[in-house]
C-alpha cells in the first residue's frame, strides 16, 4: 500500500469545499437549492474534478452527476451539493469531494469500479420532499412527487424540463441490484458525540427511525388578572409537563440512543395579560430502535392525557411522520472499523440522528458511512467548521476501504 | 324607604347596555375607542340620558361626561364608555348606567349631592396609557402622556384637539379634595368566583398590584437528531420549568388571592428539528399583598435562577411594569355588603385583578366597588354576559348605599 499524504489531502478538500461554497444564490450567505442556476454551476465544477480525476462524467435525469470508473458491479461513493438555506460549507460537499479525491488517488486504475454521486436534493429544501436524488438511484422515486411545488408554485416537473432534463428518463437513474456492490458515504457527524469522544472519525450504525407529530393542548383562555388559580385550565401549563415529559422519556432510553425534541411551541392568543387557551407543539422523536420509539411515544401520549385530564384539558395528537430506521451493512461497519483503527483511531459506533442519501441507497445494496469530527457538533449554520486534518484522514480512510473492498 | 322594582331597573339597564353597544367603529364587533367619532356619539347618548335623568350634564377637557345632581360636596359615581377591541357590551357601560339610573330613581331630588361620571379612556385601547380620564378627574394627570401616539401616529394632545377639547384645561378636571365625599364604582367582575359562589353581588376590598415582566432563557440551538441528551442545553425545556414554578409559587399564594400567569412565550428558531436555543417569557403576577407579590417574584427569579444553573442555561429578567395594590375603604366595603345582606345576598369580599378607574379616584378620595357576578368569569369577548336581574340587584343596591351614604 503505497503511502497518504492526510495533510495534503485536507488542504485540497478545504480548498475545494472553499470553491464550492462560493457558489451561492445569495451574496452574504450560503443557499444552494435543487435544479437552481446555481445547482448548476455547482454540478458543473464537479463534473470538472471529476473530469480531472479520470472519471467519466455523466448526468441522469434528477441532475445527479456521476463519475465513474472501470466496468463492471461497483462501489458507489457519494453525498450530495444541495445546501439548506443559510447553510454550513461541508455538509454534503465533504462526501462528495472526499469520494473524488480518493478515486483520484488511483489516477485512472481503481482497483475495484467505482462511482461518485453528487447528488442534488438531499436536504429537500426546495420541494417537500427530501431525498429525491438518491431515491431514484436506489429505484425509489415516487412519479407523485413530480407534482410537488416550491415557495414559487414551480412544481418539480417544471424545475426538471427548465434544468434540461427528460421526467419521463428518472427511472433509468435507478442502478440495477446486480450492477453495485456497495453504497459508502463520508459525512460530517452534525453532532457533538466524536468530539465529546475525541475521535476524528466515526462508524455509522444506522440511520435512525423518525417520529414527528404535533400535540395540541386545549384550555380556556381569560383575564390573567381575574381567574383564580384553582378556576383555571391554562393550556400552556399543561404543554409545559407535556415538554418535561418528552424530555424525561426521551432521557430514560437514552442509553439505546433515543433523542426527543420539542423544538416548535405556539401560544394563543400569546398576550401577557391573557391565560393560554391553546398551545400546539411538535415533538420529533428519533431512535436506532424502532419498537423503542413507539413505545417512547404511546408513553408520551399517555403522559399528556394524564396530564390533560388532571388538569382539564383537552388534548389532541397528529402523526405527522413516521419512518423506521435503516441499519447499516454489520460487516461494512467492521471493516471501516478496522482501517480507522489502522490509522491509530478507536472509532465510535454511533448511529446517525440526521437523514442522509445512505437511508435510500441502503435498500439499493449494503450501505456504510463514516462520519467526520465537526466543531462542537455544529451544523446547518454558516459557524459549521471540519478541520482539514480530519477531512484528510477521512479521505485517507475511504482510500483504504476501496482498497480493502477490492482484496475482499 | 320606597319598594325598588328590581326586574324593571335590570330590563332598563340591558336595553340602555345594547343602544350604547350599537355604537362601534366596526359593523361586526364593538369597538369604540378613546376620542373616537363614535366616543362622540357614546357620550352624546350618556348625556341625553343624564338629562333624562334630572343631571346637569357638562364634559371636562378629557371628554368625560358628568351628570350633576345637588350642591355641596358630592359622591362620585362612575365607570367608563371605551371598550378594548372586540369588546363585550357590560365592562364599563354598566357602571355609568348604573348611576344615572340610581340617580334617576331620586326624581331630581338626591339625598347626598351626586355626580355620575362617564370616562371615555379606562381600557387604554388607543394610546399605550389608560385610565387617563379617571386620573384627571383625581388630579393625577400626567402631561407628558398628551405626547404618546396612537397606532396612526396621532398624539393625545392631537386627539383632544381635534375632539374640541382644550389640553391646557386638564388641570380644571381634577376635583378638589374638599368638593368629593366618596366614589363608588359598579362593574362586572370579569372573573368566575362570583358565579362559583353562587352570588350576584360582591364587594372589591381593592385593586391588586401587578408585577409584569419578562425573562429570557438562552440554552443552545441544536440539531433535534444529532445532539444526545445529555449534551443539550434546551431553553424550552428549561422555559417549561419556569412557568410551572410560575403556577406553583402562585398557588402557594392563592389563599391571599395571588395569581400568577405566563401569557406569552417565544420559541426560537422555533423549528420541529431544532433544539430551542432561546425562549422569552412574560410573567403577569396580581396581589393584594405588595410584600407578598414581591417576595412571591423573587421566589420566581429564584428557582428560574436555579433551574437555569442546573440546565447549563442562561436567564435574564427585566421588570417591565411595577404597581402597587389600592385598597377599597373599609368603612364603604361594610356599607356595600351590609346592604347586599338586606336583598337577602352574602356578598363575597373578593379583589380585583383587573384594573379599575377607581385604581385612580383612590387617591382622590375613599372608594369602593361593587362587582356583578358575569356569566363563566368571561370579558373582552363578544360573548361577555351579565344576567339582567343581577343588573337590577346591582342598581338597588347602588340606591340604597346613596341613600345610606346621606344618613351617615
Amino acid at each position: 500500500m503505497a503511502e497518504i499524504d492526510t495533510v495534503a489531502l485536507g488542504a485540497r478538500a478545504e480548498a475545494m469545499i472553499g470553491e464550492l461554497a462560493a457558489i451561492s444564490a445569495e451574496p452574504n450567505l450560503l443557499v444552494r437549492l435543487f435544479l437552481t442556476p446555481e445547482h448548476r454551476r455547482a454540478a458543473d465544477l464537479v463534473a470538472r474534478w471529476m473530469h480531472e480525476a479520470g472519471l467519466a462524467v455523466s448526468e441522469d435525469a434528477l441532475g445527479t452527476v456521476r463519475g465513474r470508473l472501470g466496468e463492471g458491479p461497483r462501489l458507489l461513493i457519494g453525498s450530495h451539493i444541495d445546501t439548506v438555506i443559510d447553510a454550513g460549507k461541508y455538509d454534503g460537499p465533504l462526501g462528495v469531494i472526499a469520494g473524488i479525491l480518493a478515486a483520484a488517488h488511483f489516477k485512472g486504475h481503481a482497483p475495484v469500479p467505482i462511482d461518485v454521486l453528487a447528488f442534488g436534493d438531499e436536504e429537500g429544501s426546495r420541494f417537500p420532499a427530501a431525498m429525491t436524488s438518491s431515491a431514484a438511484c436506489a429505484g425509489l422515486f415516487d412519479r407523485a412527487s413530480l407534482a410537488m411545488r416550491d415557495r414559487e408554485g414551480i412544481s418539480l416537473e417544471q424545475a426538471l424540463r427548465s434544468y434540461g432534463k427528460d421526467p419521463a428518463a428518472i427511472s433509468e437513474a435507478a442502478y440495477a441490484k446486480g450492477g453495485v456492490l456497495a453504497y459508502v458515504e463520508v459525512h460530517i457527524e452534525q453532532g457533538p458525540r466524536l468530539e465529546t469522544a475525541g475521535q476524528p472519525l466515526g462508524v455509522v450504525t444506522g440511520i435512525v427511525g423518525q417520529n414527528r407529530s404535533q400535540i395540541g393542548v386545549t384550555g380556556e383562555a381569560g383575564h390573567a388578572g381575574t381567574v383564580p388559580m384553582d378556576l383555571r385550565r391554562d393550556a400552556l401549563a399543561g404543554a409545559a409537563e407535556i415538554v418535561l415529559a418528552v424530555e424525561r422519556i426521551a432521557q430514560k432510553n437514552e442509553p439505546s440512543g433515543m433523542v426527543g425534541t420539542v423544538g416548535r411551541l405556539d401560544v394563543h392568543p400569546g398576550a401577557a395579560n391573557i391565560i393560554p387557551g391553546e398551545v400546539r407543539l411538535t415533538v420529533d422523536l428519533r431512535a436506532m430502535d424502532d419498537k423503542a420509539r413507539a413505545d417512547a411515544y404511546a408513553s408520551i401520549e399517555r403522559e399528556a392525557k394524564s396530564i390533560a385530564q388532571r388538569r382539564r384539558l383537552a388534548v389532541a395528537f397528529e402523526i405527522l411522520h413516521d419512518e423506521p430506521a435503516v441499519a447499516c451493512d454489520a460487516g461494512l461497519q467492521q471493516r471501516l472499523a478496522d482501517i480507522i483503527a489502522s490509522f491509530g483511531g478507536r472509532a465510535p459506533h454511533l448511529p446517525s440522528g440526521a437523514g442522509h442519501d445512505a437511508r435510500k441507497m441502503a435498500r439499493l445494496c449494503p450501505s456504510a458511512m463514516m462520519f467526520v469530527r465537526c466543531r462542537k457538533g455544529i451544523s446547518h449554520n454558516p459557524a459549521e467548521y471540519c478541520a482539514p486534518e480530519d477531512m484528510g484522514l477521512a479521505i485517507a480512510a475511504l482510500i483504504r476501504f476501496i482498497e480493502n473492498f477490492a482484496r475482499s
